[in-house]
C-alpha cells in the first residue's frame, strides 16, 4: 500500500476497533441518577455526525431530550406499545411481557433520532431514495453506539412508539419521522452475549447462513418474532 | 462505574476507536489486482455480522461476486444508472459526469447487500418494520466500514443500480431487495475528506446545525443533489 503512515492503523489500533464491534450491546439497564458530562456527549455526537451518508445529505436530526416531564411522556409512549406489541405476540406474549425492553427512564441521556424531510438528494439516491436514506442514518448510529462502547458507555436504541404519537410529542413537521429513542450512559455491565439471546428470546443466526456466492441461494425459513 | 477491568476500553483503545471514525471514507479509487485475503474478508464480514439488529432479525444477507463476468454485468448496469442519474440532475449534470462515482472493476472484492424477505419479527418493529429492517442493515455496513478502515482497507458503498435489473442478475427472491453493492479493497491513499466535499460538489452541514433540544426547530431549506 502506497497509503501515508499518518494514516495507517496498527494492529493494536485495529484489534481495539474490532473489540469495541464485538462487545458493543443494545442496552436496556442502565446506572439511575448518572450524568454525561457535556463534552463527552460532544465527542459521541460527532462520531455520529461523522458518518457516511449517501450524497452527502446527512439525513439524520438529533434531539435531547432535557425536560424531564417530556421525558416521561415519551417513556408512556413506549410503555403503550409495548402492551400493544404483547398483543400482536399472541402466544409469547407473557413471555415478552417479562423482558426488559427499554431504559427510557433510567438512561443519563435520551436522544431521539429523527430521519428529517427529504432533502432531494438525487446522487446515488434516484432509484432507492428512502432506503438510502433510512441505511444511512442507520449507520450514523452504529458510529454513536461503537464510540459509546469505546467511551464504556451503553446504548439502547429503543424502536417501540407509535410515530404519529412521538411525532406529535416532538412537534416534528409532517414530512419528518421518527426512529428511534437512543438511551444512553453508564451501565452496571454490559451484556455478554445479545440480552435476547440471554434471556432465550431468539438466537441470532451464524454468518455462513447468511452469506453466499454470485446468486441467490435458498435458505431455511425461520419464523421471526 | 461496576463494570468488570475485562470489559473497559482504555483511552488508546478509545482513541483508536474515534480514529476509525474520522478517517472512514466513502471510497471509489482502488488499487487494481489486487486480492484480500480470505482470513482477513472472515474477519471483515464477522464485524458486519456482530451488528445490532431491531428484534435480533439480521436482516443482511451477503452476495460475494466471485465471477468476472457477473462483475461485469453489474458494472454495466451501474453506468447505466450513472447516465440516468446524471440527466434527473438537470443543470448539474456535465459536473455531475466527471466524478468518478464507483470502483467496481477496480476494487479487490466485491460484495452486494441484500435485504431479505421479511421475517415476520415483531419485536421492535410492529410500527415501522421496514424502516428498522433499512436502519439495522445500514448499521450492519457501517460494522464493515469501521473495521475495513482499521484494516487498512478502503469500502465504496455503490447505491447507482436500478434494483429490478440487479435483482435478476443475482436472482433473488420476488421480496428481497438489494442495497448496495459494497467494493472492497486496498487504496492507494485515503481521501483526507469525503470526496464529494473534496471535489466541490456538496458540503457537509455542521453537527451544530442538526442538534435540537426537546422539540423540533426550524431549519433553514437546503437543496440536495
Amino acid at each position: 500500500m502506497a497509503d501515508d503512515a499518518q494514516h495507517r492503523f496498527d494492529t493494536a489500533e485495529r484489534d481495539a476497533v474490532y473489540r469495541a464491534i464485538a462487545l458493543r450491546r443494545d442496552t436496556r439497564h442502565f446506572q439511575r441518577g448518572q450524568v454525561v458530562p457535556k463534552a463527552q456527549l460532544q465527542r459521541l455526537l460527532q462520531a455520529l455526525h461523522q458518518a457516511p451518508s449517501v450524497g452527502l445529505m446527512q439525513p439524520w436530526r438529533v434531539i435531547r431530550v432535557a425536560d424531564a416531564a417530556l421525558r416521561e411522556r415519551i417513556a408512556a409512549l413506549v410503555e403503550a406499545e409495548r402492551q400493544a406489541t404483547a398483543l400482536a405476540l399472541g402466544e409469547r406474549s407473557a413471555e415478552f411481557l417479562r423482558l426488559k425492553v427499554e431504559g427510557l427512564r433510567d438512561c443519563a441521556e435520551l436522544l431521539v433520532l429523527v430521519l428529517p424531510p427529504d432533502d432531494g438528494t438525487v446522487f446515488g439516491r434516484r432509484t432507492l431514495p428512502r432506503e438510502m436514506a433510512l441505511c444511512s442514518a442507520g449507520a450514523a448510529v452504529q458510529n454513536l453506539w461503537l464510540a459509546a462502547r469505546a467511551e464504556n458507555l451503553g446504548l439502547g436504541w429503543v424502536s417501540m412508539f407509535e410515530p404519529a404519537a412521538l411525532a406529535a410529542l416532538l412537534r416534528l413537521p409532517a414530512d419528518a419521522q421518527p426512529l428511534g429513542l437512543l438511551c444512553l450512559g453508564p451501565v452496571e455491565r454490559f451484556y455478554e452475549a445479545p440480552m435476547l439471546e440471554q434471556q432465550g428470546w431468539r438466537q441470532g443466526r451464524r454468518l455462513s447462513d447468511l452469506l453466499m456466492q454470485d446468486v441467490w441461494s435458498e435458505e431455511e425459513v425461520q419464523d421471526g418474532n
